[in-house]
């Protein structure tokens, strides 16, 4: 596997290349979660096979439709599905087999190979929220999101420690034409990050660019050999495969690079009010989806999503951070490791309209969810509000301080010597106190989570420090991590020739804005 | 077993308890829970042993003190154990040996009947915040605590559906004399509720009191033969138990009444810094605590208790809802299941001045790792703020809405016919809907867990109705709360025999206020 960085610095060339790598600012950024804690199960084995078998009933009796996709019936034809119209008829077996070519993990590369993450096993990687209309902070209030504002979150997130991810469209560029928004908000990610980020999925041809931009980005052969991208494909629940959305698998696929292939469920809309009925339908969905992606080509990274959550019967508002969701995540999670899939579930999800208590309720029921059901790609980890139309500034950094805690938890327990720490009990004995023993200022730095966020201040210091909320503090740390924001190095030749990229494709079609 | 509710009834005699019954207004409790999902566990077998065996030597080597408590070192003495001044050294197996005559799980009776809780097994009972001196919502302020406020948070308690127990020192009434608080604490309990409540600790005197009031409620031949208290020994870690909380202890285990045996543990300062280390004293601790009680009375229901949190090494200040936390949480779970007995901990833990995300997010934290760990009785499971320095009349609210959730998880996952759902998924198919379909009709009402706060309108809507955030929608619910409160029936004669108990109490001693 070639050293991206090394050829990058040997292309361009040069000293402005080195010169530009040597005064970068380095943001720490913390390695993605390695679980040393057990996953959380719901489902027994009994209750597991009838799920799969229930989910081998609906490929083979009922079937999926894949709509307006000729070329995508034919070669579910030629694999020995029955194809009726659009309806594809899957029979018993054929989709798990067909999926079991599909790697248990895979690295995606970042352009600094420092943060190139391992997607699969016992891993958790981290990326922010997903394609909100409308952005919200707390002084300028709830407005369309701007290509300003997407830079803003890449910055944020390039500088959260406890990000591993870039993400992708972090929030719409709605200022900018429709046709033409994939070219900057890649173009975002590549330059004001170094982390690892998402392709477009809105038109095949935006799947192209984005590859092509890595191959500007990364080298063209990096490319061909090496997974640079994971990117979103939403099934449309319930067992509809769009031509949008397979179009952009057919090209990612095609490319040996990442899908996340995931049913998008509002239960009791999409999917049925019960948690078994809910996780037959995905496990149906993912199968044929993951299925057509090594019809494609075999080996092909890709990811078990769910996205899933539930529904208020009286409004039909979408509900977030409920028992049903974690329910049926646990679940999702036991079925996707049962066919050796990395599995990507849970976020910072909330109904609320601000960053409050609701927020944070909905928000951290879901993501110790996430953790403890052994996600590996946790999309929209931060910053995600109402229901996913606003991407909230202040929730951003908020949600990325208690990514932290996720990291702290999956940590496990130590019980060599040093954690054992019978020698401290010793020492401080029945009525004493361990703040000065030595085992404590061995240990203290490293023992406990960190937050960099919450106020633990005593009252009297708090009220008089302004009695700040924690959307005051956060708001006070966005202003602060976006003043003392720094881009990291890239290799002049690259950022023009990306830069000429855009340009060139931008100038080749019309604006649209529809 | 007699039967507290009709021998109360047959007691007081007259129409005018019949009538008082006949016209109570009757709220919705749900039955405490009774687990369908499996703990968290976190330590393997191997940790496990370690963390055992170190107790023991902890016991043996180091001890722990019994001060100003001679009958206790008597007893210890007697029972084989190495008294050295107040130092009590336990010879290896001894304590656990002692803790095996305490009940895995016991029932405390409630005066209404339906309410009472069987504390253990896989159950979780959940009660309401403990010992604030201070009150906040958010009109009046911050402000010293009043028995008015005592009553308000009873009356709350009372009213929220998923509380299970009415808990006992919600807030410290400091307008009354110190040594004559516990009366009128006891007497809100056992007349604005009929749920399940704890008793006084704060002098033996007070837990004698507390058992003879519960002789005038219940009957005293009933209180002979029943658990109809719970309540909160706390030890002062490290390995320290103090004469009052001990004589608290010996009251009310004489009298089969149930302890929860709980080490006060801020991790670093009463415990080393490590997970392992502190629950090896947790475990030392809880050993020796629950030993003494068997040693006063064999079969006396415990509590194997854990109140464990982290500290900001920079201010000292005590933190929740951190992944330490959590991990020493999930950890003691395993070391009391393997002690076979009930277990106490997790709660609306929050280190936040008010109740925002901050207070949400550790609270959420605490609470599904309270859950998730196998927790039997919760105590503070909603209302807690600033560190347990606050009792929060709009948080009580909010977190106990959130208590609903956790009724929802412990549901578990249903794969009986109808839970499969393969119908509807038959009758919906690619593409359509289930919102119409039979199986979403035949169970939409009891699919999914409901809130009765949170807020989930469309934005426009929320807007046009002030754009409140959480706090202001939990404020007025604790207000419609208030207004429509009505006091379950109680026998006349016996609130008249309590208040009379109470009056003569009080004039039979001085005011005291420290």
């Amino acid at each position: 596997m070639a050293d991206a960085s090394t050829r990058r610095r040997s292309r361009g060339g040069g000293g402005a290349a080195r010169r530009a790598e040597r005064t970068a600012v380095s943001f720490e950024t913390a390695k993605y979660i390695e679980r040393n804690i057990p996953n959380f199960e719901v489902l027994n084995e009994e209750a597991l096979e009838v799920i799969e078998t229930n989910a081998e009933t609906v490929l083979e009796e009922i079937g999926v439709n894949f709509v307006e996709n000729p070329a995508a019936l034919a070669r579910w034809r030629e694999a020995g599905a029955e194809v009726e119209g659009e309806r594809v008829r899957i029979p018993r077996g054929l989709a798990r087999k067909l999926c079991a070519t599909a790697p248990s993990q895979f690295t995606q590369h970042a352009r600094n190979p420092e943060k190139s993450v391992v997607i699969g096993g016992r891993n958790l990687v981290l990326a922010p929220v997903y394609g909100p209309p409308f952005v919200r902070d707390a002084f300028g209030g709830r407005r369309y999101a701007t290509m300003d504002d997407f830079k803003k979150f890449v910055k944020l997130a390039y500088m959260s420690k406890w990000l591993h991810h870039s993400g992708g469209t972090v929030c719409e560029p709605t200022d900018i034409p429709v046709n033409k928004r994939h070219l900057d908000m890649l173009s975002a990610h590549m330059t004001l990050s170094d982390k690892p980020f998402m392709g477009s999925v809105t038109d095949p041809s935006r799947a192209q660019d984005s590859v092509d931009m890595c191959g500007v980005l990364f080298g063209k052969e990096f490319v061909q050999d090496n997974t640079v991208m994971t990117s979103l494909v939403n099934i449309n629940s319930p067992m509809t495969f769009d031509e949008v959305m397979m179009g952009a698998l057919e090209v990612y696929a095609t490319n040996n690079q990442a899908c996340i292939v995931s049913p998008f469920i509002v239960g009791g809309a999409m999917a049925p009010v019960s948690v078994a009925g809910t996780l037959t339908q995905v496990l149906a969905e993912v199968m044929a989806g993951i299925a057509y992606s090594q019809l494609i080509r075999p080996g092909a990274p890709v990811i078990f999503g769910a996205f899933v959550t539930s529904i208020d019967m009286n409004s039909g508002a979408p509900t977030f951070g409920t028992p049903e969701a974690s329910l049926i995540t646990y679940g999702a999670g036991q079925l996707a490791r049962r066919m050796g899939l990395p599995f990507r579930s849970a976020g910072s999800f909330c109904g609320s309209k601000l960053p409050d208590a609701q927020a944070a309720y909905e928000t951290a029921n879901s993501l110790n969810m996430g953790l403890l059901a052994g996600v590996n790609f946790m999309l929209h980890a931060c910053g995600w509000l109402e229901g996913g139309l606003v991407a909230d500034f202040e929730k951003f950094v908020m949600d990325a301080d208690q990514l932290g805690a996720l990291h702290g938890l999956a940590k496990g327990v130590n019980h060599d010597e040093n954690g054992q720490a019978m020698d401290a009990i010793r020492e401080v004995g029945p009525g004493g106190h361990y703040l000065g023993c030595a085992h404590t200022q061995a240990n203290f730095k490293s023992a406990f989570w960190k937050t960099d966020l919450l106020d633990y201040k005593p009252f009297e210091t708090w009220e008089e420090e302004g009695g700040r909320d924690t959307r005051m503090l956060a708001s006070a740390r966005v202003e602060r991590l976006l003043s003392t924001y720094e881009q990291p190095a890239l290799d002049p030749a690259i950022a023009e020739a990306l830069a000429a990229f855009v340009d060139e494709k931008k100038a080749s079609m019309p604006d649209a804005f529809m």
